[in-house]
């Protein structure tokens, strides 16, 4: 029946497979599909439990978060509950040396580090009885590993180098604007994925050739021509540039060679300049020599850029 | 050493923790990792073969197409080859409803659709003699199924929506340009990560506020207050506006309420207006209702849009 709505809601027809979907075994309990038509059920029975999830990513998420997480509570005696720590800047090897003492120590919460894409993570994991509080366990070792590591520790759980700068942008009422070249609107695109950041986020310009950086951010010919399109001087006029057409607060700029063609001997692929621009401070610029593909040189660049955007924020009062 | 040389070259010190990572086990093949220092070997013995992979994702990627696929290869007899067709705008039930009597039939190669995220897949699998040429299998099935899904099969295996359109603009030496309001950024993100795409790609721009609308693509201060940011004229005003200030071919343009906030009645949260922009062609607009969270109606936008921008590049010479 709910099936049979959500067609007519969506106004599709129902196939002779969608209504296969609405079977289920005998004896099961039904979980509901609120994204979807895919079947999920829950079957009981000897000291054993089968949880049947759909496929499709959005309706197996969605219904795991809203119906077995509630259901697994329920049913268990202690709690597992983990936090993570996210790190930008640091390699793993780096944050393991650094913590090496704890993570010997480590029992209750364990401590695990992760390389993951750009970034390291520690989850830290407390097991516990239902009643006690896991943070009980956690906040004692968490506090000592950000003495330890202090800014460059930029979230916990789901924060994003995005929604940690996003909400920066926000709570401080700051107003911001992007110029990008090798990025090509990827820091925006994950800038404005941040519930409520229109009423910071005004402008992105993606100025891929010499003639859009000239006309839409006032970049000069002459620095063109002198400098390149990949300089610290471009970076620097990119990011002012952007920043006096849009009137925001603070701007970022990135210009770089994310290849895999267009690399020389003095400029080879990689080699990314970033530009922070902020209103009563001098236009800072970053130099980055990243490696990889194309793709990677690109959303590297994008983490880099959002992270000197976080780190500029957390300077302002 | 080759982990020496590469501390040495991206001038990081070399932890405890990177001097085990240059130990492997007695007897082991070493597979060469040329993207980082993590370890990975295989070891050959009793009828069974152990391949011991990095954690890190680009590490173990690399080094598994690099070495461990042409290792495999090898020391093969049978080989299996798949092939995967790429559809965009016919959910999976109708897919496999269309191809109902193919997939009943299924023997050599094996049909397999899969909804992916935004689209539908369907891997053709053929299993035959080295010697054999698998293309032999796949390519009448495959002939078949396109003959009944035609245009809404937009690539085959690694392709994306944007590398397909990016390759469309660039074979056919057409300019681009993008104006973005809800999708932020992300289709420009998206379209220029395909290499070369320079020669195509002039200008983005993520015009958020209504203000720069107004001021970057000359959109009239009388449309948005008569129809508003998310309407059909906006989107018009938006594409033909970048497509002018640019001076490109042709040009795409999105508006709409990512949500979560910001929806009414008439205008609800996954509201969104695509325009197209061709010179010598009126300008096409379409309308979208979305549904899901805001990345998804975020990303969804992004993907029709190009979905659009490729059925348009298709109709002309």
């Amino acid at each position: 029946m709910r099936i049979q709505d959500y067609f007519k809601k969506t106004g599709r027809t129902m196939t002779d497979n969608n209504v296969k979907q609405a079977l289920i075994p005998e004896g099961g309990i039904v979980l509901r599909n609120d994204r979807g038509t895919a079947p999920g059920c829950i079957i009981e029975g000897n000291n054993k439990i089968f949880i049947i999830l759909p496929g499709p990513p959005i309706e197996l998420n969605y219904m795991f978060e809203h119906q077995v997480k509630p259901y697994l509570h329920r049913i268990s005696k202690d709690i597992i509950f983990s936090r993570v720590l996210r790190i930008f800047g640091i390699g793993e090897s780096t944050v393991e040396d650094i913590l090496k003492d704890l993570i010997q120590d480590q029992n209750n919460p364990t401590i695990a580090p992760y390389a993951g894409y750009g970034e390291v993570t520690i989850r830290l994991t407390a097991k516990c009885h239902k009643e006690e509080n896991p943070l009980d366990f956690i906040e004692p070792v968490e506090k000592e590993i950000r003495k330890r590591l202090q800014n460059a520790i930029y979230g916990i759980d789901d924060d994003t180098l995005e929604s940690v700068v996003g909400n920066l942008l926000i709570e401080k009422g700051f107003s911001v604007s992007l110029a990008e070249s090798c990025t090509g609107g990827m820091i925006a695109s994950k800038l404005t994925n941040v519930p409520g950041i229109s009423q910071s986020f005004i402008e992105g310009a993606v100025v891929y050739s010499n003639d859009a950086k000239i006309r839409r951010l006032g970049v000069s010919p002459c620095t063109l021509d002198r400098y390149g399109a990949v300089s610290a001087e471009t970076a620097k006029e990119m990011a002012e540039g952007i920043r006096l057409a849009s009137g925001t607060d603070i701007s970022l700029s990135v210009t770089g060679i994310a290849g895999p063609g267009g690399g020389t001997s003095t400029k080879p692929v990689g080699l990314v300049y970033i530009g922070v621009a902020m209103k009563g401070k001098d236009t800072v610029v970053h130099k980055l020599q990243l490696a990889g593909s194309r793709e990677r040189i690109r959303s590297m660049s994008c983490l880099h850029g959002l992270n000197y955007l976080r780190l500029a924020l957390l300077n302002v009062e």
